[in-house]
């Protein structure tokens, strides 16, 4: 199976998440892990899909979910998202109101991969982008948990 | 806003529904309607990618759904469905088993557009290949209803 780019990318609209995720880590300097990551998650009778999105992409892995019976395939490695992910959406971009999510994960992948994640002042904006996407999913921490965290009181 | 045909079938493995619907009218010879219908469902913020999608297809009508505040774009048209819908998706194919769901759809589309929706045994056939079809919501009548109303036994 041999996925064409824009059915890829019109997967993607309904499908796909654009992901940044924080961690309390008191081994950290600043305290907070990031991690952004780009997954697309099908209901488990569509494993050979999922397998197809894995080769199409050539990086990231595949894991199960017994909770919602689905095969989500993901890329976490920023590397991967840098190279691989994000130039595919630039070159064939999502058309409705996710974009939006996808901007903001590439200046956030951009960061990241500038190790800007790693002194506070660039990771309180890093976090105020990762707030204004589009929730997807319930997040363990609020803006303001981590800002608390950091040492620093909301604005 | 100009979408990519196979951007439209990514988005479709998703969102799209190829549903058939049965309902009992009294008024007709064999006592049921057949209505098959392919619709798009997206969050009413993506009203302007709804827009895009029916320009493509370039046939069926856009409608608001209050309960679950989305769009769905819609073709009912049986001659729309035979010319425009079925020969977008024989050229740009579904990748995943919703495949499977469509192949069965073209043939019920096949048959309703030849009237074999109006006479009993040919009825039967649709309605048992549609009841074979992934269930897209809940339905009205289970297949016993839909025989009784026939006044034949399930086999």
């Amino acid at each position: 199976m041999n996925l064409e780019p824009w059915y890829i990318t019109g997967l993607s609209e309904s499908e796909a998440c654009f992901c940044v995720s924080f961690t309390q880590r008191a081994k950290l300097t600043v305290g907070i892990e990031t991690r952004p990551s780009f997954s697309i998650s099908l209901n488990r009778r569509d494993i050979a899909l999922i397998k197809a999105i894995r080769a199409y992409f050539g990086c990231g892995g595949i894991r199960y979910s017994k909770s919602d019976r689905t095969f989500k395939f993901e890329v976490r490695n920023i590397a991967d998202l840098i190279k691989v992910v994000i130039p595919h959406f630039d070159n064939y971009p999502l058309q409705g109101e996710k974009k939006a999510d996808f901007e903001k994960f590439k200046e956030i992948c951009k960061m990241v991969r500038a190790n800007y994640h790693l002194s506070k002042p660039k990771l309180m904006e890093i976090i105020r982008l990762a707030y204004e996407m589009n929730p997807s999913g319930k997040r363990k921490y609020t803006h303001g948990d981590l800002l608390k965290i950091l040492g620093v009181e909301k604005v």
